[in-house]
């Protein structure tokens, strides 16, 4: 599929922050001014580009953001900043834009100043890299333990003009985002203002990335930016429209495909278990059973050793937290019932077919109410202990 | 060591709860009525046991525990219920004293039926196999994925008289106690009122067993219990007195020597990490800090590792759901100062000695107040995994 989007080029290149000469540093550049919206980690220790994105994020209009993978410039005190700083700046003065209108991403290991060296010295070969076909590039680029880059590309009638959406994302560990997500950039030629753009990103953001998780860990980095630059010439999308509904259903459809991509790249994993909770008090509630249930590590060890272990599960939902237990609990696998009334159906056999796919979902009912939630999560395998215990500081 | 404490009697056979003859019957029992306390599971999802045996505390009197291992009753509904009364009737009956003095504590499987054909038949044996040097018997008894039974002796000088306290303890995985522990049996021949050998257990649980954690993860039968028989024959302790100290020291002592035990004993960990919190907000929010860091998976599997990987633990200090995050934040390996003013030092070569211990100390100082919190934790190691994606439901 050819994978580009009027308006935009992208680029991905090595500069050497990797050893292994991998690809590490990206670029994505609007060739006109575009309105942009973000969302940053709920971390309080904030690494030195998100600071200066948000503040950056705030003027509404920007055209670039360079990321880097390898050093996530996090705790580098006032070092850090100047560096996420000098990223823009260079970069800006290669592609011939005001450095206002440029933004920085970085992710990898925590704590290590980055070698600005070698970025300095890549980023003007990096802007030379740009093209329209550069997607792909750039996804290498911010990937660490990532094993395949990860790209979505949606189109829509919008306004009878073709509108056209890209997503790109990188993350396998260190995933529970929280009003904010891992790394991830999103482009569309659409013509939004700047604060509807912002609604409706943040809605589909919540609905989709920030429903997944690997192992309950919210990073130092985690960032979603999305452009719209306007490229497509359609009038501009009022809310409430028709056409609004026709581009937001593919912005969440976008999202939600880059968080399953993220799921099937988690570290060491060998499925994705869809946890969906209803019937619960509120959505708050059932929010919290199932990433209490998406987060315990026995409920994930049982996911990889194949067992129909439901007693786990209940024993998560019994330590969320809650303002009473429900009485009447039922858990399902797929479309068979474990358990009823809060206990056992004697089913477990009939599960256990399940329970060996890839995919499959946990379905809870509390019988309580109309809260529901649906968090995406995968097994804890002896792999993703390998990856982490072995992935350098 | 001789390991008996006057007045009490244990015993621990093999039922055939447990497939594979494993001793998983035990009995704890006091010659004579005994004051007891117990602290039980903050889980909302509560076992058969833990919901009559809490019920049975409140009397304040008790003279005997019936403990099986290699089923908890928990989500058994109505059943479950009447099986734990009737493993406390049958006991009662044999032993010869009220049933109201006879408590009951199960562990192992959660949501199937206890086999209570087996255990009724072996209760008559249970009874008759107490003996004053049973601890050790009682103790291999209440075993689930534990490698060792773990018994802890201490006497101490209480009124002139020699007073004994013994200590059993059970658990290796599914382990953050909160409010309560594991399973933890305590008994003792000091004569202390119901009221005061409360408080003084409370706070020993508080400070010790509720202070580690292997996984995060609280169970649905956790349960820690003492009962002191008066045998030493010391007159009634009253607080504040200078043998009441004595006591309360040997029984803290006696408690942080248990829970030192599971650590030792944790599912397929290789280390244990003291996570020491100093000069916090406050004693709750070091408290937050301190479990965030010792559950987080990326840092134990960084233990695992043995690798000085501060970033993990900044990263895991920034989730602690805390007011706001300190400015300056100093983080220690043993007495090695890795992180100052919350920026690398350039000390990590001089730790990779210490993270290749089987015993360290992280220290955490955050330079805001007096807070202080300390909690045991282990690494996070692929055996763990093994062990968990493996243990049947």
């Amino acid at each position: 599929m050819d994978i580009s989007v009027p308006g935009f080029q992208a680029a991905g290149i090595s500069s050497g922050v990797k050893d292994n000469k991998k690809s590490d540093l990206g670029l994505l550049f609007s060739l006109q001014p575009a309105s942009v919206v973000a969302v940053f980690t709920t971390n309080k220790v904030q690494a030195a580009p998100v600071v200066v994105t948000r503040d950056k994020v705030a003027n509404k209009s920007a055209q670039a953001i360079i990321v880097n993978s390898g050093n996530a410039n996090a705790c580098t005190g006032v070092q850090g900043l100047q560096d996420a700083g000098l990223m823009c700046q260079l970069t800006a003065h290669e592609l011939g834009v005001d450095e206002k209108s440029v933004l920085v991403s970085s992710t990898g290991i925590i704590g290590v100043p980055l070698p600005m060296e070698k970025i300095k010295s890549s980023i003007p070969r990096l802007v030379t890299s740009l093209s329209p076909a550069g997607f792909n590039d750039f996804a290498e680029a911010i990937m660490t333990t990532d094993t395949f880059p990860k790209v979505v590309l949606k189109k829509c009638m919008v306004d009878e003009k073709e509108v056209t959406l890209c997503g790109v994302v990188k993350g396998s560990g260190m995933i529970m985002p929280c009003m904010a997500t891992l790394l991830s950039f999103i482009v569309t030629d659409a013509d939004i203002d700047s604060v509807t753009l912002e609604e409706v990103f943040r809605d589909a953001v919540n609905n989709s990335l920030n429903r997944i998780t690997i192992d309950g860990e919210t990073s130092t980095n985690d960032m979603a930016m999305m452009m719209a630059n306007g490229k497509a010439g359609n009038s501009i999308l009022a809310k409430h429209s028709s056409d609004f509904k026709v581009f937001r259903e593919a912005l969440n459809s976008l999202l939600s495909e880059l968080g399953s991509l993220v799921l099937k790249d988690a570290e060491g994993s060998t499925k994705i278990i869809s946890i969906h909770v209803k019937e619960a008090m509120n959505d708050e509630e059932a929010r919290k059973i199932a990433y209490r249930i998406a987060n315990s590590n026995l409920v994930k060890t049982a996911f990889f050793g194949e067992d129909v272990n439901w007693g786990r599960i209940m024993s998560a939902i019994g330590q969320a937290d809650i303002s009473s237990l429900p009485d009447k609990i039922d858990i399902l696998f797929d479309d068979v019932i474990i358990v009823e009334n809060s206990t056992s159906t004697g089913n477990e056999l009939q599960a256990m077919d399940i329970v060996k796919k890839t995919e499959f979902q946990v379905t809870i009912n509390l019988h309580s109410g109309s809260g529901f939630a649906d968090v995406g999560t995968t097994d804890l395998t002896t792999e993703y202990v390998k990856i982490n215990a072995s992935y350098p500081t």
